[in-house]
């Protein structure tokens, strides 16, 4: 096979089958192919496409490029959870705890934050001890102990992806659906799943800016996962405002704990409880959604949540008295208040406004490189809807010493008071099953 | 700058600004930019083009990315033609130097013969001694007496364009009008030209299939060139059977001398007149069209354009005598005739089949380092609407011990003989001024 003809196919149209996208995929692995021809083909895939057939092909060359984990050894239809990320998206950590809670195994693999705010291995590594790379035989152990690891990629998983996301990162070929839904999927599946939640975001704070594009994208990513003959249901909502209160690691980590101890705000515990009782119903856990929806909200009410958090963190090596006491959770020196510039109604809480801020204060990473301050980030006290009076404070900017006066000009902006109510968003958009 | 920003910005259709462009261009010529991301630009241009703008400076930029002849030290306008290849395609040889008997000054830089038969630069060297590469001090002199030089491309002129093209020769990015059209003008338009005449292909021998693909070819090449402010006429000529009766390289230079003699095949004349023509009218050395082509005709006839031809042989190391006799040329030790397979009308000649049959013998090349034969080819008996009879003589394969099988399986198949006469098309289909 030679890439030249094969470039030439899917730039004019034609379908590629099996055997080209695998011989693409394998030797760009193995770098048995340039950059250049790569690239020239990941812009012919932007216009061009891929069918519903070289989605799945070129998913599943990405996902056997590397090591595929199976968990026979441990019962039960294995599920997890992925979202396409937000501000604020802490969903996660009170999540996995509460479905492993509800007798449904989840092997969680999760990423590093890139654009703004931390992902959720960092808001872990808040944690004090807490480790999330575990070596594939302990990941495994754990799971079996307690229905849940919470770990980060090895450099074993889809080894292709890393090598086409690098790429597609330096030659504007990021923004392309089908490519963006194979390196998510190829990634999932290889995590040894049986079933997916897909909690797909649009809006302001999201990736996906449009809801369509992002229902595009959700039945995209459906398509794989049932053509590799999984199971998944796709929640589409809404990013126009921060997730929750907090933005930060630790601060969501406090916030999260909050929601497993059966409080925290509606907006994350909301979230955690939809996408937690259709991972149980995929978990083949409950009768109906219903009866899901009351199994999760029994875990969060009557501590089993917490409690199986408390013991995965311990699984990890970190100090699970953070769910007791917020004592041994980092704290920033400094803490500035930002206060209503008008007595109103706050109409809107620009996500990217607040994400930028706590990017200021190092809360999150624009390069994989750079270090993520665990301790930063922002507080928020209002919500969209909420009435305030002049002078009322809105948010507190936790930082350590850099990026105040950026973090600030940020912050102000990030909120609208205006005197006239919004109208309500559902924070659950659609549901795709 | 940053080139991820402009491939984004050509990938979604936004206009590039000229600094944008020769950023790309200068980055690249000077190895400041990798190919990864050139190839995936090239793909983007692919899918939307460039626009008139776009495109004079994309021409502008690989123009100035080497060295710019310029002729001050000849008066008059300096005139060439530029055809996008054919099968027997040998018109450059008598017309040139026609052109410069009419007091035309030609400074014609050409190529070497990629696919399947020779280019000018191969027929001239099947001339004893004949030097292509002569410095440019060298042709310039040779300009200023003579009006004619015949040289090759140094490696001076369009570096860029060097590279792009092996760029886009292994990314599936050849087959674009823009970059077609920009990589045959900036080297061009590095010769000191002051007009240009173009013979754009269409046909089963042309680069390009349809007319109208050919004819948006030739209106892009034009639009460029009076972008840059030169002159330039574009025909659009037949190439569904071979120009002429020889393919080979100095098999043409025997039927360009020919012509020179006032005599040669009717299409090969027909040609050389229409394109002289152009150039003699551009050039400014006649009143009208008819009087540039009254002008041509009689160089041919009163032998002014062959001892021009003689002179600038001479001028470039090669032996004259050829202008003579054919002693001088090389000749092939075999002979094989190939004869008609029944009686009929030959309705058409596959110039692929001929050009399959030529480059089986060595008469061309498939790859820059492979060498040529240059006494090999075909010399076909018959033209298209000519009468044969069974066993008639209709071609001769001029072979050296090789190839001799695959180029007689090749010329069997490239004739086609009918009871019903062809239709017969125009040469020259349409005339762009």
């Amino acid at each position: 096979m030679r890439i030249p003809e094969i470039i030439k196919k899917k730039r004019d149209g034609l379908p590629l089958n099996s055997e080209e996208i695998r011989f693409v995929i394998d030797s760009y692995t193995k770098d048995a192919v340039p950059d250049y021809q790569v690239s020239a083909l990941l812009m012919a895939v932007f216009f061009n496409g891929l069918s519903k057939d070289e989605l799945n092909a070129w998913t599943d060359a990405m996902l056997h490029s590397g090591e595929v984990l199976v968990h026979d050894h441990v019962p039960g239809l294995k599920v997890d959870k992925h979202s396409t990320g937000g501000v604020g998206d802490k969903i996660s950590i009170p999540l996995a705890p509460a479905v492993a809670a509800c007798g449904v195994p989840v092997p969680m693999i999760s990423g590093r934050g890139l654009g703004h705010t931390g992902g959720t291995l960092d808001k872990l590594e808040s944690i004090p001890g807490f480790n999330v790379n575990l070596s594939v035989a302990e990941a495994k152990s754990v799971l079996s102990r307690h229905n849940l690891f919470l770990i980060g990629q090895t450099r074993d998983v889809a080894p292709a992806d890393r090598k086409l996301y690098a790429l597609r990162d330096v030659t504007a070929t990021v923004e392309s659906i089908p490519l963006i839904a194979s390196s998510i999927m190829s990634k999932k599946l290889a995590e040894g799943i049986d079933a997916l939640v897909l909690d797909v975001k649009f809006g302001a704070g999201a990736f996906m800016k449009s809801f369509d594009r992002a229902k595009e994208l959700a039945t995209t990513l459906m398509a794989i996962g049932k053509g590799a003959g999984k199971k998944v249901h796709a929640l589409l909502t809404d990013m126009n405002a921060p997730l929750g209160f907090m933005v930060g690691n630790a601060l969501e980590i406090r916030e999260s704990i909050d929601v497993l101890r059966g409080g925290g705000p509606n907006d994350v515990r909301e979230l955690t409880v939809a996408l937690g009782a259709h991972m149980v119903l995929l978990g083949e856990k409950a009768t109906s959604l219903e009866d899901a929806r009351r199994q999760v909200e029994e875990v969060l009410q009557n501590g089993a949540a917490l409690s199986r958090f408390a013991e995965v963190i311990a699984a990890h090596g970190g100090n699970p008295s953070v769910c007791e006491n917020n004592d041994a959770l980092p704290t920033a020196r400094y803490k500035v208040e930002v206060s209503a510039p008008e007595a109103g109604i706050v109409t809107g809480i620009d996500p990217m406004s607040v994400a930028m801020a706590a990017l200021a204060v190092n809360a999150g990473r624009l390069r994989k490189e750079d270090a993520v301050d665990h301790a930063t980030g922002v507080a928020m006290k209002v919500k969209v809807g909420d009435r305030v009076h002049l002078s009322q404070p809105i948010a507190v900017l936790h930082h350590n010493g850099t990026g105040e006066a950026e973090a600030l000009h940020q912050l102000r902006r990030a909120f609208t008071i205006s005197d006239v109510a919004p109208s309500v968003q559902p924070l659950i958009r659609e549901r795709i099953l």
